[in-house]
C-alpha cells in the first residue's frame, strides 16, 4: 500500500513502541471530525490500553461525577490472525515500528514489521481517517504482507458494544444483524436512553478468499474473512464504519442500514479526496506558520488540529470539554476553558463554530437559572462544570487519592463563580470580532443580561466599608479557596454589569421588540437596573495606587511567602508538595490569576500596573505543575512586558503539555485550554494582535530565533492575512483578501 | 423431555411470568453448590434482569465499597433462534409459563409455550443444576419443540466475559479457544489478578444437524448448532460447563481444557445421579420437618437450601456474605450475620462447614489485628464488614439515596464493635456442641484470646463512677449510633473476657505447648490478665433490680417514646419515616437489641428479666421494616415467654422475607441471617432445644396448628433425631443413632 509523505512540519511521529508511553501516544494520536473522536489505540488492541472514542452530547449518569461522555461502542476493532497466530504487539518481536499522524488531513498511519512467537515475519500497515466531509464515516485501510511464509490470514472486524468508561458500563444492547460482509449494532445509554447505531462493512482484496463469515454474537457482531497470502501475494482491505446517534437521526438504525446498503467498496479513494479537500479548507482558514522553529511550528499546528477535531460543526447544543473528545479527564465536562482559552481560535478563524459553542450556553441557560435559584440568587449562574443540561455537575466529593476511606470536598461547583462573567466576556468578544448582531440580539444578550442579574443579586453590601463585595469565592487560582474579593472575579463582574447595561441600550436602539421582551421576561425593572449601577460604582476592585499592585484577594499579601525557585527540581505541584491546606496558607499560586485579569481587560490598566504585577506574581506561580491554563497567559503577558524570550519558555511549556507530556497526565486527554492558549500566545502574544471597537493592529514581540509568523483571521466577515518578520522595525504585511 | 415430579413441600413454583417481579424471582431461584451460585435468570436473557453468578473468594476492588464479590463470566447464556426468530419472553406471546425449583436436588426447571412475533408456537423446556458432587460442573438441559411449523432451530451457547457488577466491570480477558463443539475462556480480575477459566461443551440431539460453528469472538466465544425441527422431531441437548478459579487450581485453564477433552456427552444422566445422591446426604443431615403448615415447611426448607448452596465445603478461607452468593447486596461482605444467625445450622447439622466458616476468621486474624492497631488498641478487632483479607471494608461514605450531591457517613465500620465478641461466642458454641478440641486448640483459642486483648484495651475507666465503660458504640440496633454502654456490647464483652480466661486455663491443662506459644505471641502477661479480671469485675452491665429492665444504652429510657402501632400501615422503615436523626431521638429500635442478649446468654437472666424486657422492647421494635435479623430472634423470645402463636407471626415474617419479598428488597439477594434465624426459630424457639455443657433437652412451644416437628442434630459426633408432637405433655422422641 502506498503511504503518504511524511512532512516534518505537519506530522507527529512515533518511531519506537514503548508500552510505558502507550496511553500518552493514544491521546496524541486522537483523530476526529468534530462529531466524534477516537483515541490513537491500535486496531487490534493492546493490554492496558485506554481504548476510547467519544461523540458530542452522548452523556450518561455515573456515580460521583453525575454524568460523563460515554465511550462509544468500539468500531476500530480489527483483529488479524497470521496463519493461526494472533497479531499483537504484546507478544512476538517488533522488528520495526513507525506511526505518524498527518495533521493536514488527520490521517493516522502505522507500519509494523513483526515476528510472531512461532518466528514468522509479517509487514502490516494500517491507515485510518474519520471523515471531515462525511462526519458519520470512518475508514480503516490495512495491508498484511507475509515476508517469509505463506498461510491463512484471518481478518476479524467487529463492532463491540461491551465497552466501558474506566470499568463503568453505559451501553445496553438493543438490536443487531450480521451477514458475511456487513454488520450493524444498536445500543442505548442506560439512564439517558440515547441510541447509537454503528454499521461495519469489511472489504478484502486478495488473491484468494477462502471463507467469509458473520459472527452474530450479541452486542459484538464480527465480520470474518479468511484468505491466503504469501510473500508474492499480500492482502489488503478496508473496514468501513458508519456511526449515527439518535441526536443526529431520529432512527439511526435505519440510516446506518441504508448507508450500508449503498456502500460500494473499495470506498477509500473517493471518500479520501472529499475528506482531504475539507481539511484543506480548514487549514486555509486556521493555519499559523512559524518559521525558524520546527518544534513550535508542529506544536501550534497540533494545538489547532486538536481543537478543530473536537469542534462541533453541525451542532449548537454541545461544547468542547476540558479534555476535548480525547480522554476521560473531567468526564467530558465543559469549563471556562472553552470560552476563555479555546474559543478565540474559533472566533477569529471559524466564527460559525464559535457561534455553535456560544449557542450551547444559550441552550443550557435554564440549567444556569436552576443553579442560581437553588443558591438563592436571581438570574442565571453558570455551572462550574457543565454537561448536557447546564446543571452543575462538579463532583461535590471525590475519594482521596492516597486513602480512599477519606474524601476530598470539591468546592469549585459551589463557589468558583467567575465563569458567568467569562461566558459574557466570550460572547462580547465574539460580537466585537464578528459583528454578528443577530447572535447578540437573539441569544447573547439574554445570557449577558440574565447572568448580570446573578452578579447584582450575589453582591454583598459591606456597611462598614461602604462597598459591595463578593466573599467566599474561588478565583482562577484554585490553590486558594474560600477567599474574599478575588480581584479577577470582582473586576470581571463589574465589567460584566457595565456591558450588560450597554447591551441593553444597544438592544433598545437596534431591536426594540427584543428589548421589550427581555425587559419583561428577565424582570429588568428600573430598580434592578439601578442596583446594577450601584454595584458597578461601589464594587470593591483593588489596586494599590502606590505600588500598582492588585492584591489577588483580600489578605493574600499577608499569606506566607515562599520562593518556589528554592523547591526545584520537583515533579509534583505545589499543592501536592504542601498539601491542600498548606498551599492555601502561602502565596504560591496555581495560575496567574491577576495576570489573567490584566490580559482580558487591558483597557483598564496602564503599563506600570502590568509591569508591577508581572514582576510580583511571576515568581510566585507554579508554572510547571500548577494549572495547565497558566503558561500560555504567562507567555502573553511576558510579551506585553517586552520579554519575548522569557515568553517563549512559558509558551513551550504549553506547547509541550501533550506532545511531550511534561505534566505527566496527557493520558487523560488533550489539555484543550492549553492548546487554545498556544494559539493565543502566538497571535496575541508574539504577533501582538489587538482588536478594538474600531479596528485592529499588531504589536509583535517575536522570540529571537523566529524568522516569520503568518496567520489569517476574520474580522466582521473579512479574511485578513497577517505576516510578521523580525526586522527592525518589524515589517508587517496586512492583506485584506 | 421428562420433567421431575413437583412435590409441594419441596418445590418453589412460579406459574406466571411478570416482568415486575423478575428480579425477585431471580433471587429466589438461585442455585449453587457452596463453591459458586447463579441467580435464577433465564438462559436466553431478559431486558432489565440482574444477571449474576458469584464464586466464593473472587473479590476485586470497587469504589466506595472497597472490594466486592465479582459477577462471574456468564456461563448460563443459551440463545435460541426459532426459524430465524430470537426466542425471548420480551416479545411474542407467552401462552404458558411454569418455573420451579426442586429443593431436594437444587434442580431449576422452566417450561414455556411461546408464540413468536410471526405467530409460530414452540414448547421449550430448560433444566439446570450446579453439581454438588462435582463442584466445578454445571449442566443445562434444553428441549425445543415446534408445535405448528418446521424450520431451523439455532442454539447459541456462549461464555461471556463481558459482564459487569451493577455496571462496573472487573474482568480482563486473558485467553480463549473455540472449536465447533467446545470453547474455553480465561479472564482475570483487574486489580486482584485472580484468574478464572470456564469451559463449555454443546451437545445437541436432533434428527438433522445442519451446521455447527464456533464463533471465536474475543471474551465471548459462542458455540452454534443449527438443526431442523418440526412437530414430529423436537430437538434437545445439553450445555455442559466447567468452571475453575485460580483459588482451586494453580492453572485453571489446563484443568478446564483437560475436563473438556474428557467429556463424553450426553453427561446429564450420570452427573445427575451423583449430584442427587450428594443432596440426599445433605438433606438427611439438615432437613427440618414441619407438619400441619405447608408454607412454613417450604419456607424452612428454602432457608436451609439457601444456606446450604452458599456454604463452602472445600474452602476454609471464605465465609458466607450477608446476601449469600445470590445478589449484589452488601457486595459479598461478611458480617456478624454469619456467626450469630447462619452458623448454628451448620454447627448443629454440618459441623465440617461450621469449622470452615470459623477458620475463615482465623485466616483473616491479621486483618483484625491491623484494624485494632490502626484504632490504637491491642489484639484483634474484627471488621464490621469483612472480605478477602479481614481488613475493614465497610464503606465510610455512601451517596444519599435521594440527593447524590450529599453523602451519608456510615459509622458501623468505626464503632459497631460487638462483632469481635459475636465471633468468640460462635467459636465457643461450636466447641461446646461439637467437642472439637483440636479446632479450639489450634485456631479458636487464638481468636478468642487476641480479641479479648482488644476488649481489655478498649475498656475505658470512668473514675467518677468507678467502673469500666464502652462509650461511643453502635449496638445491634443501628437506629441509635454513638451511644454509651450498649448493654448487648458490654455483657458480651464481659462474657468474652471470662471465656478467654477459661480457655486459657483449659489450654494450660490440655495443650501446654500451645498455651506457652500463645502466652508468648499474644503477650498475655500477668498484668494483661489482671486487667482482664479487672474489666470483668468492674465493667458496667446494666440491670434494674426493681423492674428487671436492661436499658439498651445509657439514656435510652429518656429518649422520646413513640407508639409504633400508631404509625401503621406503613411500607418504609421507621428510619426512613423519621429520618436518620429523627429515629435516633426516639426509643424506636431496628431490632431487639436487648432480647438478642437474653437469647445468647440465657444463663445470666431469670424468667422475670426475660418477661419484663420482652414486654418493654417488643412494642418499640420496627418488626416489619427494621432489620431482617430481628423477627427470628423475636420469635424465639416469644416462645421463651410462652407465646408460641405470637412467635409464629414473627417467624413467618422471617420465613417470607425472600419467598414473598415482604421487605421489597429480595432482589438484592437472599437475607442470609433471616434464613439462619428461621432454622433457629424452629429448633431453639418452637422445639426449644437447649444444649448445655453436660447434655441437651427440649422445651417445645409449638404454634397451635403445627402437628409435628422433626429434625436431626449432631452433638459431640453423635447424630440425634428429634421429634415433637403437640400432645399434652408433648411427646418427645429422642433417638440417638
Amino acid at each position: 500500500m502506498q503511504t503518504s509523505t511524511i512532512h516534518p512540519l505537519w506530522c507527529i511521529e512515533q518511531s519506537h513502541f514503548d508500552p510505558q508511553t502507550q496511553r500518552h501516544w493514544e491521546t496524541v494520536f486522537t483523530t476526529g471530525n468534530g462529531l466524534f473522536c477516537a483515541r490513537g489505540v491500535f486496531e487490534e488492541g493492546y493490554r492496558g490500553e485506554e481504548r476510547a472514542a467519544f461523540m458530542h452530547g452522548i452523556f450518561d449518569d455515573v456515580p460521583v461525577h453525575f454524568t460523563e461522555l460515554v465511550n462509544l461502542p468500539d468500531a476500530l476493532e480489527l483483529e488479524i490472525f497470521l496463519d493461526g497466530e494472533r497479531f499483537s504487539l504484546g507478544q512476538g518481536e517488533i522488528l520495526a515500528f513507525h506511526r505518524w499522524l498527518d495533521m493536514r488531513t488527520g490521517l493516522l498511519e502505522r507500519e509494523v514489521h513483526w515476528r510472531s512467537p512461532r518466528g514468522r515475519t509479517t509487514r502490516l500497515h494500517f491507515a485510518r481517517f474519520i471523515s471531515l466531509a462525511d462526519p458519520h464515516l470512518m475508514i480503516i485501510r490495512f495491508s498484511v504482507h507475509p515476508l517469509d511464509y505463506q498461510g491463512e490470514i484471518e481478518v476479524r472486524a467487529g463492532l463491540n458494544g461491551e465497552v466501558d468508561n474506566l470499568q463503568f458500563k453505559h451501553w445496553d444492547w438493543q438490536a443487531q444483524a450480521t451477514s458475511q460482509q456487513q454488520a450493524w449494532l444498536v445500543c442505548s445509554t442506560r439512564k439517558t436512553n440515547l441510541p447509537i447505531a454503528l454499521g461495519a462493512y469489511l472489504h478484502v482484496e486478495s488473491h484468494t478468499i477462502v471463507e467469509r463469515a458473520g459472527w452474530d454474537v450479541r452486542n459484538h457482531p464480527v465480520l470474518v474473512a479468511r484468505t491466503l497470502a504469501s510473500p508474492e501475494n499480500l492482502i489488503s482491505g478496508e473496514k468501513i464504519v458508519y456511526i449515527y446517534s439518535g441526536r443526529e437521526a431520529p432512527n439511526p438504525q435505519d440510516v446506518v442500514q441504508s448507508r450500508l446498503a449503498q456502500t460500494h467498496a473499495p470506498l477509500w479513494e473517493q471518500a479520501w479526496s472529499e475528506h482531504a479537500r475539507a481539511w484543506e479548507r480548514e487549514w486555509d482558514a486556521c493555519d499559523v506558520i512559524i518559521e525558524g522553529d520546527e518544534e513550535a511550528q508542529r506544536a501550534v499546528r497540533f494545538s489547532i488540529f486538536q481543537l478543530l477535531i473536537a469542534a462541533p460543526r453541525q451542532d449548537e447544543k454541545v461544547s468542547i470539554g476540558a479534555k476535548t473528545l480525547s480522554g476521560y479527564g473531567y468526564r467530558g465536562h465543559v469549563f471556562w476553558d472553552t470560552e476563555i482559552f479555546m474559543l478565540p481560535l474559533f472566533t477569529y478563524t471559524r466564527p460559525e463554530i464559535a457561534r455553535n459553542l456560544l449557542s450551547y450556553r444559550w441552550h443550557t441557560l435554564d440549567g444556569a437559572r436552576r443553579k442560581a435559584q437553588r443558591n438563592g440568587y436571581k438570574g442565571a449562574q453558570y455551572p462550574w462544570e457543565s454537561a448536557a443540561t447546564g446543571d452543575e455537575v462538579t463532583p461535590t466529593w471525590v475519594p482521596h487519592y492516597a486513602d480512599p476511606t477519606q474524601l476530598i470536598r470539591i468546592w469549585t461547583g459551589d463557589i468558583e463563580i467567575h465563569i458567568s462573567a467569562d461566558i459574557a466576556y466570550a460572547i462580547y468578544q465574539y460580537w466585537r470580532i464578528t459583528g454578528d448582531d443577530a447572535f447578540m440580539r437573539d441569544r447573547g444578550a439574554e445570557i449577558i443580561l440574565d447572568t448580570a442579574r446573578f452578579w447584582a443579586s450575589r453582591a454583598e453590601w459591606n456597611p462598614n466599608l461602604n462597598r459591595y463585595e463578593y466573599t467566599n469565592v474561588i478565583g482562577p487560582d484554585e490553590y486558594h479557596d474560600h477567599v474574599d474579593n478575588n480581584a479577577y472575579t470582582n473586576y470581571l463582574a463589574r465589567w460584566h454589569l457595565q456591558i450588560a447595561l450597554n447591551i441593553l441600550e444597544w438592544l433598545r436602539d437596534h431591536a426594540p421588540d427584543r428589548h421589550a421582551d427581555l425587559i419583561h421576561r428577565l424582570e429588568l425593572t428600573p430598580a434592578e437596573l439601578t442596583r446594577w449601577q450601584d454595584v458597578i460604582h461601589k464594587l470593591y476592585c483593588p489596586l494599590d495606587p502606590q505600588t500598582g499592585l492588585i492584591e489577588q484577594f483580600e489578605g493574600y499579601f499577608q499569606r506566607k511567602d515562599v520562593r518556589l525557585a528554592d523547591l526545584e527540581p520537583r515533579n509534583v505541584s505545589i499543592q501536592v508538595l504542601f498539601g491542600i491546606e498548606g498551599a492555601n496558607e502561602t502565596q504560591a499560586i496555581k495560575q496567574p490569576d491577576v495576570l489573567m485579569l490584566l490580559y482580558l481587560l487591558p483597557e483598564l490598566f496602564n503599563a506600570e500596573v502590568v509591569h508591577a504585577n508581572y514582576a510580583y506574581y511571576t515568581p510566585r506561580t507554579d508554572h510547571t505543575y500548577g494549572s495547565s491554563l497558566g503558561p500560555s497567559i504567562q507567555a502573553i503577558m511576558a510579551c506585553r512586558v517586552g520579554r519575548p524570550d522569557e515568553a517563549y519558555e512559558h509558551f513551550m511549556r504549553a506547547a509541550r503539555a501533550d506532545l511531550d507530556n511534561v505534566r505527566g497526565n496527557a493520558e487523560d486527554g488533550i489539555h484543550g485550554a492549553s492548546a487554545g492558549g498556544v494559539w493565543q500566545a502566538v497571535v496575541f502574544g508574539f504577533a501582538g494582535l489587538q482588536v478594538s471597537e474600531t479596528g485592529w493592529g499588531l504589536k509583535p514581540a517575536l522570540p529571537s530565533h523566529w524568522k516569520r509568523v503568518a496567520f489569517k483571521f476574520m474580522w466582521h466577515g473579512q479574511s485578513i492575512c497577517t505576516e510578521i518578520t523580525p526586522h527592525s522595525p518589524p515589517s508587517i504585511h496586512q492583506v485584506i483578501s
